[in-house]
């Protein structure tokens, strides 16, 4: 064994801080015909309950808290009954950047590092799971990327801006994880000052601190519209 | 009718001018497990015949080359026999500029406006080629986006560098259709100072160029994988 296998070794055998997630299912059903989003069916289960089972099932993570809408609770914490890291299911803000804080302040006092995830994303992996959460526990933070197929050009007054170069741009997904203490400074500052954030990773990026970049997965979708539903269901026959 | 509208109108029915559509279909079998990715099977037919029937079927197309592979050559040949626009298929060069040159080259002296479609991007719709075509007949280049749903970030050295305004990014398709001086002149130029162009619009961006963006189109993929052939039989069964 080289060096950089015995460091990779050694990463994989250090023991993580204590990790909890939380899952973001606030769920919308205006563009999903009538269903709550989270709620549909994926794999003969609400997607929601996919989701929170790859964090139920991961080692990396030790408890879990929900948010989801104040209507909705009900019928999560009964799905929830089968998930024993989920503590509690809590109801979400007036949009996205609320519902992350209510459901961090929801977490336990033990917690070290805070994933956040998409409910609406539940083809996250175990490996993905893992890795992000790892990359945080070294660097403070960390979201998972993948590269940019298509090519990507800034749009001005209706005529093209600029091709902006495409090596460099990844499309950002979830979990996006972080230290308890910088996760939580940072949502507060930009929810005080109302930075234009568009993901939470970004709230620590204002803050000018660095933030580690891990490979993500091209089935880690976000399942938006009734086709994406579809799409999922490509992914998840093409594993078998 | 307001004034707008009648310019709408009027929009319809001036005829564009004499436009030549370049289908790129060089085809490589690298990341389709064995098949010529644009001789894969999309319902019942090889999904480049899809294409082409797009560009036969549309109004504001006058004529067609379609570039291949060397031994492709004759497959396609037959292929065509189906679509009376097509006046020629030619051998395809060492890289995708090139094989656009090659379609380029091969057009009558008759076209005024030259259309870049993807071989792979069956999905065309007649609306998206009309729209596109004619916004190059008033402007002289123009190529169809989408908003980018996705966070965007760049990254650098592994660490994120900046998460990029969303708002204003598209993620660009084909056709892209441009005055026929102008998009010969670009390619030259491009070629000859080897300049990195990512699509051939940005050759044209490269001159100082404007280029009009049009709306694109959601189910106007590019297949590149052997999933994304998956993905556009979703979006073929949702049509109807």
């Amino acid at each position: 064994m080289d060096l950089r296998q015995t460091a990779a070794k050694m990463r994989e055998i250090i023991p993580v801080k204590y990790c909890g997630a939380v899952i973001v299912a606030a769920g919308s059903a205006t563009r999903m015909g009538g269903i709550d989003k989270v709620m549909a069916p994926l794999g003969g289960e609400p997607m929601v309950a996919r989701t929170i089972r790859a964090f139920q099932e991961s080692p990396v993570i030790s408890e879990i808290v929900v948010v989801t809408r104040q209507d909705l609770i009900p019928r999560m914490e009964e799905l929830c009954r089968e998930f024993p890291k989920v503590i509690q299911v809590v109801s979400g803000g007036a949009d996205r950047a609320a519902s992350v804080e209510a459901g961090i302040g929801a977490l336990s006092k033990k917690v070290k590092l805070i994933a956040i995830q998409d409910g609406a994303r539940p083809l996250v992996s175990q490996p993905l799971i893992d890795r992000t959460v790892r990359a945080a526990h070294s660097f403070g933070a960390a979201v998972p990327g993948i590269p940019v197929k298509d090519t990507i050009k800034s749009e001005n007054k209706g005529f093209v801006g600029e091709t902006i170069p495409r090596q460099q741009l990844r499309a950002i997904q979830t979990p996006q994880v972080f230290d308890e203490a910088l996760i939580r400074g940072a949502l507060k500052k930009a929810n005080r000052e109302k930075l234009p954030i568009t993901d939470d990773s970004s709230a620590v990026e204002l803050l000018g601190m660095s933030v580690k970049m891990v490979e993500g997965e091209e089935k880690n979708i976000k399942i938006t519209t009734p086709l994406d539903l579809e799409i999922a269901r490509v992914f998840m026959e093409a594993e078998v």
